[in-house]
């Protein structure tokens, strides 16, 4: 797509929100610059791109910083909306289903990723255990959200991935990355058909397989910080 | 204004998150049906339309509820967008505009709320000299992100009050409540000018003096929770 500015993007390539924002610029069709960062040694850029919460992802739009990834999505979806004919839009075009997707993202960053983070996080197999439960619970409450949001179809927004799908999805590989680090089944396809057959979907989009990392590297990723914040030492690996 | 369909909001009178979508109904001249709720004792509307958070306000548009303050307040935006010519717009036209009011608006609920909200709930005195200091620092960078934002207008969104006014704002009779019951100065005309001198503008203007309650409510409600939850009691009133 021609005419879209200077785009940067600073991020960390196993972060779910870095990984949310990559699809929205996939979905698009937009090429941007990809700045990995290092958490541990935040560059002077990042510092000064983010200076209130010091964290990627930034976006770096002809030299002006959007932080947050909901906000840098739909940013994106408004600057880009019709762009180009054929331009997919993010969030949907009604404002009833646009207001139920928001309210998904927000309960998927205030309930789903606290409650994996908290999983590598724990210090004893009790908290790793209650954290597992916690997960289970919410990935329960988004197979209620989907059966509502979907009516049937593919996906959140219908035929065609959408900003409730980037929300969710961003954390697949994750729940991947817990079960082969802790053993963790978390997408139970007996307790959650509809989310796990979705996810599988989601995998297969054009969008999740050119941006989303390998479970593997977000493996790799929790042993480092494991390594550096001594949690628990993770179980032997599952496949 | 006409059209708008059965719009019935279920609120509690000092709730911020209430006061916030009450101001931006009041923006656009909106008329509907206010049902306050005992939080304490919730009713089976609240907990049917709201059964993820249960939290109020709910906004029911024909039927159809809406939840979460910020969420509802972009669906008003959105659907009332350019109902009546002269009907204001709450968030900005400029997608950069509209991604700066999200963060701030974001960074209020995430960080202002709970600050202040701890300076009641502190159970010693230790706690709540650690709140009130968490206030005044997030006061502190509302005063940076006012500068920035305003430009040396009077308002956040410029010459007239827009999202994160209301965003700002639903908090600051709060502010004056706990100087009321804890002496505790929060808004500071010689830390943070800018903002205190802001706060009075936007006390003055239409929308705040319809629709704020006076901070004695606020005061009335903080005693109820402390003799309810036993937190420490209050000192005594400043006038």
């Amino acid at each position: 797509m021609a005419g879209e500015g200077d785009l940067k993007l600073l991020g960390l390539l196993v972060s779910p929100f870095v990984v949310r924002v990559r699809m929205a610029l996939q979905m698009k069709g937009l090429s941007y610059d990809y700045i990995e960062q290092d958490v541990f040694d935040k560059s002077e850029l990042l510092l000064a791109s983010n200076p209130v919460h010091k964290k990627v992802p930034v976006l770096l739009h002809n030299g002006v910083p959007l932080c947050e990834s909901q906000i840098i999505v739909q940013y994106i979806d408004e600057v880009w909306a019709a762009a180009e004919e054929g331009s997919p839009t993010i969030l949907p075009a009604e404002p009833h289903d646009r207001a139920v997707a928001r309210f998904w993202a927000a309960y998927v960053d205030d309930k789903l990723f606290p409650a994996w983070i908290g999983i590598i996080k724990a210090a004893t197999e009790e908290a790793r255990a209650e954290k597992t439960s916690e997960t289970l619970a919410v990935l329960a409450q988004l197979e209620v959200a989907l059966a509502e949001c979907s009516k049937g179809k593919a996906f959140f927004a219908g035929d065609a991935i959408g900003y409730l799908d980037l929300a969710v999805g961003c954390n697949m590989f994750w729940l991947e990355a817990l079960r082969r680090l802790f053993g963790v089944e978390l997408l139970d396809t007996g307790k959650t058909p509809l989310l796990a057959a979705w996810a599988e979907r989601f995998a297969e989009t054009e969008t999740a397989t050119k941006v989303v990392p390998d479970a593997d590297s977000a493996v790799e990723f929790a042993r480092k910080l494991a390594a550096r914040f001594g949690s628990a030492s993770p179980a032997p690996v599952a496949n």
